[in-house]
């Protein structure tokens, strides 16, 4: 198995987890997002991934891309340990959690739409904060609400999940961002015990061969 | 069952056309997002759904939100007839198209991040189209490639799946938008088919009750 990924994506961080969750060994392929114009924009990467984005998983005769597709990819071969446990209430509940995070909140602070605020709105360095700001509390206000209901040890309730593999690296953002989660605690107990797993810590961006310092 | 939606909102449309297809029986109850400073905003309907969008889906004890998530539901529930047919390759392929649509396109171009360019960037009418065109050229471009890829009568192969319950309400908010299409004529001529699918029909904004002229 092939990633190609990006230290700091988000989406590519969600794909470690969940690699390194259901132990598989794979080789991590980095794509620079910057470098060279970005060298996911280029021809030989587009055809894995046709949208110029991160990651892209090669596993075989398959090629994939969609972060999720690639997680809901693997609980399928490999469904054990897996990470939409319990009924199929239960597994909405996290799908729902999940799709929060990677299609309310990531699509809309990503690089990407960082350079076309900057490029062509030409908006400032305080409108651009204000814009992260203003996206991060909507979902995480939200996001801290859903977990008042469903959350035990985890997301949802105490065992390991697809909700927390997306967690991770959108809180990782925030911080990098600079958002305060002064107002989100259940989020921030829950990122705690997270990050303390093995197959998380593993993950991490800076652990990653194509970290930078 | 109940589905809270808007006529004209993708998502709700999304979830329609998968409860038609499923032969689901549902009652609809809309949610004007723009009545009243939003009905979707309104703290009942914040207790269903704390991110304030629709759709959400009751069914029981059942309070999902998300539209993928109510329709990975919908599909475990009532797994025939199939929104994700075939091996784990050709759903890893339908849910990835799936996503290319709502996590990257819908969440970049919907009522709430228009409404924020206008009221807090201030953008002119100009640069809120060139937004419109630039993603939606992005995510159509790609898509067209993918799908001179894989698909066949329908987005992939010859069965209907998720991916085409994505596609139509994305094509349709297109045209509401003026994007032009000539572009993407296996888009286009897939579409055409769609449109035909009586369960697909009947999910049209046009036929739902809080549809206005």
């Amino acid at each position: 198995m092939e990633l190609y990924g990006y230290w700091r994506s988000s989406a590519s961080y969600r794909a470690r987890i969940a690699l390194n969750f259901k132990k598989c060994d794979y080789n991590y392929l980095p794509v620079h997002l910057l470098k060279d114009g970005g060298q996911q924009h280029q021809q030989a990467y587009r055809q894995l991934n046709p949208n110029g984005l991160v990651p892209t998983l090669v596993h075989g005769q398959v090629i994939l891309h969609q972060s999720l597709a690639i997680i809901e990819y693997l609980e399928e071969k490999y469904p054990r340990p897996s990470l939409l446990p319990g009924s199929p209430r239960q597994r909405g509940a996290i799908r729902a959690l999940a799709l929060d995070l990677c299609s309310e909140l990531q699509p809309l602070i990503n690089l990407r739409v960082q350079q076309y605020l900057k490029q062509q709105l030409e908006v400032s360095d305080e409108q651009k904060q204000a814009w992260l700001d203003h996206w991060f509390t909507e979902s995480f206000t939200a996001f801290e609400q859903s977990l008042n209901e469903v959350s035990g040890e985890y997301c949802v309730g105490d065992e390991f999940s697809l909700a927390d593999v997306c967690l991770v690296p959108q809180v990782y953002s925030a911080q990098r961002f600079g958002i305060d989660l002064d107002a989100y605690p259940l989020l921030q107990s829950i990122y705690g015990r997270l990050q303390e797993l093995p197959w998380v810590a593993e993950a991490h961006p800076d652990k990653q061969p194509d970290a930078e310092s």
